[in-house]
């Protein structure tokens, strides 16, 4: 039987490779176990004990490279631009919305329940969040919020949310595609019928993958380290104890029962 | 009764800009007609007359410049590169596969009748063409053609052909979106079921408007011109005599008839 596979923040007792020596911490792609052996690939050394460790397996880690780059690399956001979340109370989702704050965007975000739709618009800064459960006319919905249009949508849902933005996109609007989780277990994927409205208003969506962007880790670091210790960005995080609860808490990620980025605690240093 | 609006080529009668005298030759968003009054905004003066001036109503007018734009800036390509061109015996598809050629690149088209796929084979040097008309599993179609996937999707149709080629894109892959002919005069647009292919793959759709890349024009005529003088792009044009054979040639591009581009000579000079 094999453990898990996933992002975690470990301790060095032990290593073969000229880069790490015993006492180092590490993070990156490990597995759901007290020891691991992990091979360097994909693991970067924490230089920075100054926060919480457990923010790098989420806004100092693959989340957060994954919102920074999605939204600066792929979004070019401009100042003044309007933009809009799906999943937004997510590890990725809450870190775009106030991204798009601090360079002077217009956000609005979705969720799926009040609980995280109040977080969005009270605790993370968000101007307007709503309930995509209660709408009925998502159309409607993005142009009450839009009446202008949509500059950038971070796309991580597809589906009917995509289907519904692509009719309120403006013009050289573009769509950073991280997910579309609502497709993933259907049997059949929804059809998505409104793109030949991205041709009149010339609108760039592009799929990424976090991994092609690592080499922005230090900048990333840069930019938002700060920010961290300011206080000007906050990060949610839900943290269970011990790896004996990990089964629960993995299972209540699909029921949407979590608020903020599910982290597991093995061990505490 | 307003004349038809249209991009032709025309003789300078009378001028009121200071860009422009008695006797020039320019090209761009005229009427037709056999005297006009235009605007010289989006007019363009020709400077090179010892190719056919009917040019500059396609290879070197807007259909060149939507190819150029789309393929080069758009597409991104590199030699050895595999690119499938739809709609590829039409003003701008022709070009597309002779500057994919002309790059080095393995290039497919697809078209409506045997006629434009012999075409395609015998005359413009695509590597392989197919009658989508005869396919009828375009997704096997084009894994027999692009085994290891396509990098550049030049999109003319939407529809059908852009679901199947979403099964069989390349990580990283490109697809500028020219336009999607196939939708536009449906009452229900089809669904396009496997955008969440491209997230795994990373790839990059763009759609795109000429106008927003004429400051290019130069450039272009600069990498194309001697091509055309040394016989190394040939371009297919359907010449009608008279504007009174305007309507008859205007409805054959409907029914599929015509092949190359379709122009009018309403005038010799």
């Amino acid at each position: 039987m094999q453990p898990l596979a996933g992002y975690g923040v470990s301790k060095v007792l032990e290593s073969g490779h000229s880069d790490y020596k015993k006492g180092d911490l590490v993070w990156g792609f490990t597995k759901w176990e007290e020891f691991s052996l992990v091979s360097p690939t994909l693991l970067f050394k924490i230089e920075h004990t100054d926060v919480p460790l457990s923010y790098y397996t989420g806004i100092l880690g693959m989340p957060g490279m994954t919102a920074y780059a999605g939204f600066f690399e792929l979004g070019s956001p401009k100042k003044g631009e309007n933009v809009f979340v799906s999943a937004a109370s997510g590890a990725v989702g809450q870190l775009v919305g106030q991204f798009a704050k601090l360079t002077g965007c217009y956000v609005v975000g979705s969720a799926g329940s009040k609980e995280k739709v109040d977080l969005l618009k009270n605790k993370l800064g968000f101007n307007e969040a709503f309930n995509y459960k209660e709408e009925s006319d998502l159309d409607a919905t993005l142009k009450k919020y839009f009446p202008e249009g949509i500059d950038i949508y971070f796309e991580n849902v597809g589906g009917k949310t995509l289907d519904a933005v692509l009719l309120n996109m403006r013009v050289h609007g573009r769509i950073p595609i991280c997910g579309m989780v609502s497709q993933y277990n259907l049997t059949q994927p929804e059809g998505v019928t409104n793109l030949p409205n991205i041709i009149f208003k010339r609108v760039r969506m592009e799929a990424f993958f976090v991994n092609d962007f690592y080499h922005l880790y230090p900048k990333f670091l840069e930019f938002l380290l700060p920010y961290i210790k300011e206080g000007k960005i906050l990060y949610l995080e839900d943290l269970a104890e011990g790896l004996e609860n990990g089964p629960k808490a993995l299972v209540g990620l699909f029921s949407g029962r979590n608020v903020g980025k599910q982290v597991l605690v093995v061990a505490h240093d």
